[in-house]
């Protein structure tokens, strides 16, 4: 008998971002708020110029190579492991748990809820610790900062999210890409600040990859996500003038929050974790400012915050 | 005992564009080319102004709720339907087959290749006619533009993808999307002519929409999608004005290639199906103009045709 499948559909989430409903309690529009309550960075990679065929035609072949060679020399990608580009790396996550039949994954928290969320919702039961058929690791972790090992990994399907980790490349479990089972992420929208755009990737066998382009379909990625895509992963000296400037501003933040009682847990480059007394209060206060910030539902003292662009930090100072 | 999924990747397919090995073969570059391989409005809709946020924030609840207001308003949506916005209706084709436990799906050729693929490739049997847990129907339909009735969708999920039916919007079975098991399908790329942007829409009930949103993962589409989509459907002054015009140019372009000797077969407004003596001459002939056209594996005889922009007419003419 046919039937439509019934799983859970996807109950709202927590996320950061939120921002629509910060204004809605505190007043302001946008452009009067100062979000710091994404891992996003505050200086974008400049979009450039476009062609109109960016917008008109349908995403190209070649178009799609370059982008693919660019993702290969930028990330060290193994040999033998195939690139498929996405529109963001949320549409992967959300496709991951068809790589397995459903059984039970291991996602350590606290973490990215997203994992466990499109795991469950598509028959997964979700697990601690212990031995599973499915593993995720968020890598560097997100809110925390934690690194793993290559030997953390050990499940029949194991994700590697590094959606964080273009701020520590050498911390990369890249080369990892090249076992079965594996799928290691990248995304585009946080490190190079892009979020709007829409573009991550999946690396890992080509068999697995080529399974995931099946429930992806054809033209995933837009013509100016190709084309800036491309670009900013050829452009290795943006990088890492980036890398210096987010691993200046994090020390200028620690600095700063822990200068007003906060003690700092952990984070990367892109966000910083703190442990404060109330983190409803510190996101209350700062929110009477029009600044955002990410509180978590499982902690009464986690505070999260990005870093600010650089004409926020006198604003950020005078909120505390 | 825990496995990888291992259903049949997807076989390279065949599709229109194909202009990167139609260059390899009659050499040229991009901007040498006349592509009229695909069925996409020559003439877009304007990209406008953006603003930064577009690119640098995650795509945002608000303009989210714009954009689907916009899309309920343009196509008449039941107010019981839900509306998804999907980086492409390629990306909604792709995860469908999900919706229901793998079966029969009946779609019947020719039509549009993605379809049939997709659900193959979940391990679903595809079949020309007869009962079915599942059916797609292309309305109107790619290549022949023929039109279905709402008696003609039965099955427990049905597809009704309209990616071609907003040059006949009195044509739509939009109404349908109301029945539970019915998502009807519509794409941003073609009649607005900007298919490097990726937007499409699945409709239909709540619950439907809500696991195909699983599916898909959030902030599925990019900022630049939210903002132009959502001007464009609120623009029915463009909309209706497009409309004249390539009913006009289709009339056109049947004038044209019919004094060749060709036959009309059928199409839609965006596209011209015609019957030639050898649909592969024909191509040849026009790509040594530099000006690519799209035939069917299927058929010897089959010669389809986009609509050419204004300055195109005189160069197809002479290549004729």
């Amino acid at each position: 008998m046919q039937r439509l499948t019934d799983l859970n559909p996807r109950a709202q989430r927590d996320h950061g971002g939120g921002l629509a409903s910060a204004m809605a309690q505190y007043g302001g529009d946008r452009t009067d708020w100062l979000d710091l309550s994404t891992g996003i960075n505050p200086l974008p990679y400049p979009v450039g110029q476009l062609v109109p065929s960016d917008w008109t035609a349908l995403p190209d072949h070649d178009a799609f190579e370059a982008l693919t060679a660019a993702a290969r020399a930028f990330w060290e990608v193994p040999k033998s492991a195939s690139i498929l580009p996405a529109p963001g790396a949320s549409a992967v996550i959300a496709r991951l748990p068809a790589l397995a039949t459903p059984g039970r994954v291991r996602i350590t928290t606290p973490t990215y809820n997203e994992h466990a969320a499109a795991f469950r919702s598509q028959g997964w039961d979700v697990t601690e610790d212990g031995a599973a058929d499915a593993r995720v690791i968020v890598h560097p972790n997100n809110p925390d900062g934690r690194l793993w090992q290559a030997s953390d990994v050990d499940a029949v399907l194991t994700v590697i999210d590094e959606s964080f980790c273009d701020v520590t490349p050498e911390a990369s479990l890249i080369h990892l890409a090249e076992k079965p089972g594996m799928i290691v992420l990248k995304s585009f929208g946080k490190f190079w600040g892009l979020a709007g755009l829409r573009l991550g990737f999946a690396i890992g066998q080509p068999d697995l990859v080529a399974r995931l382009n099946d429930l992806t379909g054809p033209w995933a990625v837009s013509g100016p996500a190709l084309r800036i895509g491309t670009r900013a992963l050829q452009d290795t000296g943006w990088a890492d003038m980036t890398r210096a400037r987010l691993a200046q501003d994090a020390e200028r933040l620690d600095a700063l929050i822990t200068s007003r009682g906060a003690q700092l847990v952990g984070g990367t480059d892109l966000f910083r974790l703190y442990q404060v007394d109330r983190a409803a209060d510190w996101q209350d206060r700062l929110a009477r400012s029009h600044i955002w910030s990410r509180i978590f539902p499982y902690s009464e003292t986690f505070l999260r915050l990005g870093l600010p662009p650089s004409d926020g930090w006198s604003r950020l100072k005078a909120a505390l």
